[in-house]
């Protein structure tokens, strides 16, 4: 009681994705994924405001490091590939962690309001990343149709990543899915 | 009571729109538009299985008109293309009711739940979009991130087309959006 937790945090989040992938979403209790963590409701929710935000703890992070890339991007690229390069940039967040993200991902899938969580959530990045462009100077429609272009490719990448036997990195996947759109558009 | 009531299912949507406009969605109930409607309750659970719902009831005539239209797309098109004339069709289904999705992209604003639920439409449009690109021979990636790419062109070209003061048409504005996408991606 009241004694100093190391990392805190990130015990709650793995408590609550075991408890989640075994029992259940609906089923998990916030007391359940604070007891198995060996920490109080009361710490749980100093970190996040429902169970259900447990699972998006990272949202702001990759927000932070999208819209950071976007400004720091050559003032040479276009649009699209100043998005498309933070979006790869923000895929290097996330790459040590692909058994942890394969396992959000079939808790996300089994839960419907979880999967409208997601989208509002890639949602907002798009939103972020459209702002991002907009201070580089682009205009609309070009910088909201990069941003939810890079945002697609992003969320493509990431469900093929999960699957992947052959290992690649997120990043090289967003690489080749934005080369692939550049095919697509007759642009390469 | 039992008398044939024409149109019910327009009458119900017409009314639904207008008190959620009024009052607010949440604070709208069902007697209250079915009353309005001249209808009852059990006819408005006819129709539709919420009054969230009421206001996605054109998702469906929309899917089945982009899917028709890209198994119907020239075969000489490239994914993206097929799936940009896909969304371009489907604009048409809604051109003379700008005023009506004006209002209804109003209330949907105005309220988190809903936006949650038009996000997860627009995901189920693009994975319809997708399935039919396989249909054509499409492989992946190219199928889900063409079809990811037009829904995110179709999107914007809304937002744009319901604040548009010189009148375009939706599938106008589709076009120079696709158009503008290739310009980004180097491909004009």
């Amino acid at each position: 009681m009241g004694r100093w937790k190391p990392d805190a945090r990130n015990r709650l989040e793995q408590a609550a994705l075991q408890l989640y992938s075994k029992r259940g979403f609906q089923e998990t209790t916030v007391a359940e994924i604070a007891e198995r963590a060996g920490l109080t409701e009361r710490t749980f929710f100093r970190y996040f405001a429902d169970k259900r935000e447990v699972l998006f703890s990272g949202g702001s992070a990759l927000e932070e490091r999208l819209v950071n890339a976007v400004a720091n991007a050559p003032a040479s690229l276009s649009a699209l590939d100043a998005a498309g390069l933070a979006v790869e940039a923000g895929a290097k967040l996330l790459e040590d962690r692909r058994p942890h993200a394969r396992q959000r991902q079939a808790v996300i899938a089994a839960n419907p309001e979880l999967q409208e969580r997601e989208r509002i959530k890639l949602a907002s990045l798009a939103s972020a990343l459209a702002g991002g462009l907009r201070r580089r100077g682009v205009g609309d429609p070009a910088a909201s149709l990069s941003a939810e272009t890079a945002i697609a490719v992003f969320r493509i990448a990431f469900e093929r990543w999960i699957e992947d036997a052959n290992q690649r990195t997120l990043s090289e996947i967003v690489g080749e899915l934005r080369h692939e759109l550049k095919v697509l558009a007759g642009g390469t």
